[in-house]
């Protein structure tokens, strides 16, 4: 089951806000249908996104040639799927390499954004594995390892990063249980990563966001696995909000904290996590769950979608290629 | 109001599972009723539980002076009360104080139980201003703070510990701002220390309990200050699930986490962090949202409700009494 999808000229994507309730595939015949299912997280994860964008602008591109408006109007839409959310910069990566081929025509721009769909399959497999790899040589298996919010396939078109990994140790027998971070405001570990550790049939037990980092100090985690928005330059990894009190614990503790990111999310522009934008979302999600009020009428929130983990308590990036190795733990 | 009070021969209490909805007294008329709402968080917070236990002692005491049961059926009783919740030592501690006036007779147990209601406010008070006058000194006012779960008046009888402290730096005009974890399963953060901080006319943002180490490392908050269920004799402190990380987070930022707590919460007895008891409570806790699910149907969870923070990363302990800084007591 594919996150993100193209057929027959539009966008089939898994709306993830009605998950784990409702499997349900939603068409995008319009740019400002992706855009929109983009900023209201009904696609999300770093790589999902980008490869919805991709697609997004190939929409546009069959959408302007279908209505006889010119290239610009293909680079206005793609620079507002562009900035539909700012953190992660798979999108405007996605955005811009598809784009770059607009002047070879609307074919070739398709073909570009559709070539993303199993390139973005193949990076994870091979990720999964080399995390795997790295894993099981650097920690005695069987692993109980503890992540936060979904880097699973419901993050990339399939299979998934710090997911990918888990289902790779998985196969060789070697994960004894996955602890889920819920992930708050919007509970994507509670949701979406224990529907698939369960599709996959992985032990796994939910902890609030709070919890992770005692449960790590006790003694009960052997590696932290998550994946990332951004990965600045000098290592520092944007990641969602409640990622970074995870690695200081790992510090503390002398255990792995391992970043899963395809190459993609290695961004050479950005020098530093202070340079990352951190997305703002609506103070709604903090004070509502499941749209029940969970504090007085008129109260205020604060909320950043993502924190900054600095790169000296990262022990390792993994990629699609490499295992950047940082922190000793 | 008082969140605990001794009226008529029977306990009064705030039901907290209610607000901030509803503020409700509820009278608790046997030691059965008493042990339920402590069970069940209708009365809690480490220094309201114990006074609750002590006045749960004098009405066991009077209940048996009007049945004819002798005292070891109000030992047993106590012992019952005693074994609500393990974590806190208040409650421990209040029920041995109250329960050894026995022999002295039901009158002098009912009197030493209600001395405690005051005995709690005038501590508080004390504390409040004496952390007040700390933090003032270390950091330079107006302050924005961070604060998690409820050291109110809620979890005190008045006035409260951590939020005591806020108060008096509210009334010097040295509070800019008040960040508060929403403290996930239970969210006693966003749904009590919001309403007390309304009450006050503090301005306040509610968070979620991932947030807060960033917000820290991004150099937004001046100092974080708690409450505390046990403070064992090495300075290792327990406190609700998530003040770990937080901790982790000043000592990384170098920005004060101060812990307010009564005297009566240093337990002598303990020697560290690793022998106090950490209650765990009901998986469904963290698998629901006020009554709704959050999670795939089977989902299994792991709700530890305190978490320890090594006392190696506690700027200070404010008692009534004193300021221990850094080093253990």
């Amino acid at each position: 089951v594919r996150s993100v999808d193209w057929v027959d000229g539009h966008l089939l994507v898994i709306d993830q806000t009605l998950l784990p309730g409702e499997l349900r595939h939603v068409e995008l015949r319009t740019v400002d249908e992706v855009i929109d299912a983009i900023k209201r997280l009904a696609v999300r994860g770093a790589p999902a996104i980008g490869v919805a964008g991709a697609l997004g602008v190939a929409l546009a591109a069959l959408l302007a040639e279908q209505s006889g408006a010119g290239p610009d109007a293909v680079r206005r839409d793609a620079a507002r799927i562009r900035a539909a959310r700012p953190t992660a910069v798979n999108l405007a990566w996605a955005v811009d390499r598809v784009l770059a081929r607009l002047d070879a025509g609307t074919a070739a721009v398709v073909d570009a954004a559709v070539a993303m769909i199993e390139a973005d399959i193949d990076t994870n497999r091979a990720l999964g594995i080399r995390g795997a790899d790295w894993l099981e040589t650097r920690v005695r298996p069987p692993l109980t390892v503890l992540t936060h919010c979904n880097a699973g396939g419901l993050a990339c078109v399939e299979w998934g990063t710090a997911l990918g990994i888990v289902r790779a140790l998985h196969e060789r027998g070697a994960i004894t249980e996955v602890l889920v971070g819920e992930t708050r405001p919007l509970l994507q570990g509670a949701r979406l990563t224990a529907f698939e550790l369960g599709a996959m049939d992985v032990p796994y037990r939910i902890v609030v966001d709070g919890a992770g980092p005692g449960l790590i100090a006790r003694g009960v985690v052997d590696a932290v696995l998550v994946g990332a928005d951004r990965v600045a330059a000098n290592g520092d990894v944007a990641n969602k909000v409640g990622t970074y009190p995870l690695a200081l614990a790992c510090a503390r503790a002398r255990i792995p904290f391992v970043v899963a990111a395809p190459e993609s999310t290695l961004d050479a522009s950005t020098p530093d996590g202070a340079s990352i934008p951190i997305e703002e979302r609506d103070p709604a999600e903090v004070l509502t769950v499941a749209g029940s009020p969970t504090a007085p009428a008129g109260a205020q929130a604060c909320n950043p979608a993502f924190d900054i983990t600095p790169a000296d308590l990262v022990t390792a990036v993994v990629t699609e290629a490499r295992v950047i190795e940082g922190a000793p733990f």
